[in-house]
């Protein structure tokens, strides 16, 4: 593993060190280095879009391996909307890119400023190179003349304009295999953190590097085979996935009664089908588009898109099932076309889909709009181009936009959006949100229908029963897959054979690895996130805001019932979870 | 003690119990009732514009004493600008209402929605009315309307449409001794807590009865001349108060380089002059307005004013220090007719002119008007009355328009406007800002130069040294006098000489008193506080923002440079206090 280096980057004096990965961080990769990362540097109370916040990127351990869905990178930093840590991660090239020059980790402390900055890393190391022409740009224009200046091989992260502008809901867009900036680091504001700091892009070059030479290359390549076969063979990421991607979710939540509609008002949304999977996938095909796309490199499950707009341009990509609820159903908008051009405009200014969903359903319950006007909905986005004060205040987020108008009925979980997933029906998902060092995260443990305990047990979504411990195992197993950089949606082969996973960890690094032992390092980095957040002032216990407890979902009229004192304990229990683990060694 | 009444009110039952004041409370009033109230009564973890939320009046122990200057009001609420709780407390008339129908506390829950509701107490208790005319109306035109209602005796509690929009900003009004609305419970954002509990006004009308005997009329009444005679022949309370008023401090902050200029760029204004206490009194006196007004029944020491416009009618009154220094110096104007203008348009809509101020120079920061411009400044202002997205940003606070304009240069601690005291030219005021739970409040602990430790040492405003222990013990001895009703500026002769104090105190209530008694319990209240905060899950820390400590202020170059573990500790040794106590009793 000393062949994996970091490079840490003081955008101020314009240093730039690289070293090989230290000790301690040599069984990290992707959220647990980048949350141990941000962690060891920045202060806790230090202001996320001032010089002491780190931008902190990191690929995964299994990055460079060949493994299908292995290449995503994590994005960490203090949050803007949490004001705790945070970590994002995204697909797209990045990660194969990094792995290719053997990074595991570019860290950028302290600010460009005033020069707006393009980060270019390649064989020859990192660059920092000043920008003046990018200023402004939308993220596809940005990409756009990237890929003129650095060749359409190299990977890149960009900014768009929200992020310029420091806007608690900008998001980090990655290229995906076509070069298109379709994949995003979207969650907890890490594009105003990258805003802050002057950077627009970072561009990440390979050119015709290779990864670090695996422990066991024969043995990696056999591992790699075999997960991609059962990936193949297995049902939902051989078949449903591929054909209808993520969307498929938004029959089944709405099934369910859990589909956030109308900012949170009921659970299930009359227009749902036209939304569906099944209605995105049969628009696409009618387009000419491509309803099963990859987003990254040697990808077997392609569960992404292309839908081209009626004149045979593209219209957005990418469209997933969170950006389809959240800009579609919780806002009243059942027009799928309105949908994919609010989902495109989003991602040209670099907003993250599912915070802008949310932000402007709280604007439609205070009034400023209807609910279901999609074309106002347009409009609002407009407002954020155009940097106006109500811009600015939805551009920062669903939490501000609820305090600026006076609202209670404001779908956030410290300071950041709820996902399309409501915790009146979908109780694990709540208590992950009540719970997680991450906000409202859906990917810091989402237990949706299905998901099962590790002795095979299935609490049943809308009963509290259960849940606490499916929060407990899923939080700490999204970790392990963030960790290695993982697509989440690779794990039912792995749950049923976790030797698909070790098997390829041993080969790509040499010794022993359990399911068990990457578990109880991922408590650690829970406890580690959460540490931070204590330290930070945010957090504590329930914050879950009251509406879910005392207005029933309607049609299934079930509130969020999960004891306070239940979620307090699992936070004090996850927090000290590295204490436990400590003084439990030490008994051993 | 047991003559003293509590009055407990459910608005949305419209259930109202009273019951004299419950053993443990006896010894409390003011600040360390209301909070004590708070802290019992409302989860830590609530929303504070949610029905969970109390609304907590108390008056102090010495109301109805006929001590002067003893008659201030505290309001108690979680805040929703600082998230943790709040007390702020205002002169006027009620303290003397409240008193002489012996309540200590009014404690108004859950909330009225959707009518908008006028309380009303009187000898036969309170009543709740429901009020559709004063909807809307400006915090003016309210109380003319109820003192035509209810007559010209009645003391009056109101908010303005700034309070029934929610907004962080919003104030209480009370009315001063002439009936006009000018005094104010301004901080922390309690008019929204008032607003949305859809209580427009409390109106307490004494009818002639009497404050509720107490242990010693005679030996009260020799107190309480007393401390009148001292207060008449002490320099500062004796005359420049009376002459000058508050306004005095701004030649003497700006002497030292701490007057806030420009939203904090500097610390003394080339305005200072045309701003000053000597201006304002000039122009009063030249304009045949009062330079010298009281805001209580009975103070001697009558620090407030009447500014009359140019057409003799009334342009504002109770123009105080920090509304003159934020409204602007903080804004660049030095137009003291300006600056009386943005005064009285906030009292008519319920702005705190401290926070509105604060959010203005921020917006100036941002490039929104510029610095010095008064009537872009009367713009916002008026922003905020027509409900704007500019406007509620703005009516948010300091912080949240901060925010939304993604700025760090922005000078608020928890969320509340930093008063109108540089941290780096004061810095015993800065320690309190930064450890208060109160937020960034000059009036929790202000340690203005000549400030003296319990030894007689002063510390130097400018230095480092010594401003820990003196913001800690004028933490308490604020809250001492804010148990009392007691307004701070009674403190010179009573320092000199605590037992005008103590024999107020025994003459009214009986028993022994003394000024080390008075502290330990202010420090309980204080750990009750703390207490309240870390289970909201605000505070922590340093949180005076990173600026202060990173940019020199000019133009003595000072930085706030009080190390962050002494800030830690002093949070830590305060918290704990009531468990110090509690074993150094054991112990005993």
């Amino acid at each position: 593993m000393d062949k994996w280096l970091v490079t840490r980057v003081d955008l101020k004096t314009r240093e730039i060190r690289s070293h090989p990965v230290p000790g301690p961080w040599q069984h990290l990769g992707g959220r647990a280095l980048s949350s141990t990362i941000v962690a060891e540097t920045v202060p806790p109370q230090s202001d996320p879009l001032g010089p002491r916040n780190a931008l902190v990127i990191t690929s995964g351990l299994l990055a460079g391996s060949g493994a299908s869905s292995s290449t995503r990178v994590s994005v960490g930093a203090k949050s803007p909307l949490t004001g705790g840590i945070k970590e994002s991660n995204v697909g797209g090239q990045a990660g194969y890119a990094l792995a290719s020059l053997g990074v595991r980790s570019l860290i950028f402390e302290g600010e460009a400023a005033p020069a707006w900055t393009v980060a270019h890393l390649g064989p020859n190391g990192l660059h920092l190179e000043p920008t003046s022409e990018l200023a402004g740009l939308d993220v596809y224009q940005t990409v756009e003349r990237l890929r003129v200046q650095y060749g359409r091989n190299a990977a890149i992260l960009a900014i768009g304009p929200a992020g310029e502008m420091r806007l608690a809901a900008a998001n980090i867009a990655a290229t995906d295999l076509d070069g298109v900036p379709a994949r995003h680091a979207g969650r907890g504001g890490v594009g105003a953190v990258m805003g802050a700091k002057r950077l627009k892009a970072i561009v990440i070059d390979p050119a015709g590097s290779r990864p670090p030479e695996p422990f066991d290359r024969r043995a990696l390549s056999g591992a790699a085979r075999r997960l991609a076969q059962e990936l193949q063979a297995h049902p939902t990421t051989g078949k449903s996935l591929p054909v209808y991607g993520t969307a498929i979710l938004v029959s089944a939540i709405d099934a369910i009664g859990g589909l956030p509609t109308r900012n949170f008002q009921t659970g299930t949304f009359e227009g749902a089908a036209r939304i569906s999977g099944e209605a995105l996938h049969d628009l696409i095909v009618q387009r000419g588009g491509k309803p099963t796309h990859p987003c990254m490199p040697g990808c077997v499950i392609r569960c992404s898109n292309v839908l081209p707009d009626s004149e045979g341009g593209e219209l957005t990509r990418a469209l997933e099932y969170e950006s389809i609820v959240l800009l579609g159903a919780n806002c009243g908008i059942s027009d799928l076309e309105a949908v994919a051009q609010l989902n495109r405009r989003c991602d040209e200014l670099g907003l993250d889909t599912m915070e802008m969903g949310a932000a402007i359903g709280v604007a439609m319950e205070a009034g400023v709009i209807s609910f279901g006007d999609s074309s106002a909905s347009l409009g609002l986005v407009e407002e954020i181009a155009h940097g106006s004060p109500l811009g600015r205040a939805l551009g920062s987020g669903a939490a501000l936009t609820g305090r600026v108008f006076g609202l209670s009925h404001v779908p956030v979980v410290r300071g950041q959006a709820i996902s399309a997933y409501d915790p009146r029906a979908l109780k694990g998902t709540g208590v992950t949100y009540a719970t997680s060092p991450m906000g409202a995260d859906h990917t810091a443990g989402n237990a949706l229908p299905g998901s099962a305990l590790p002795d095979g047990t299935q609490p049943d979504p809308a009963k509290a029963k259960g849940q606490v411990a499916l929060s407990r195992y899923l939080q700490k197993l999204a970790l392990v897959f963030d960790t290695l950089g993982l697509c989440w949606f690779t794990r039912p082969p792995i749950l049923a054979d976790p030797s698909l996973l070790t098997d390829l960890l041993q080969a790509q690094h040499g010794g022993n690895w359990t399911m068990e032992q990457l578990l109880d390092e991922a408590g650690t980095a829970l406890a580690t996130e959460l540490t931070f957040n204590r330290e930070a002032g945010t957090g504590g216990g329930d914050s879950l805001p009251r509406f879910f407890r005392v207005e029933p979902l309607p049609p299934r009229n079930t509130t969020f019932d999960i004891p306070e004192v239940e979620l307090c304990e699992t936070l004090a229990d996850l927090r000290s979870y590295d204490v436990l683990v400590h003084e439990n060694e030490k008994k051993v």
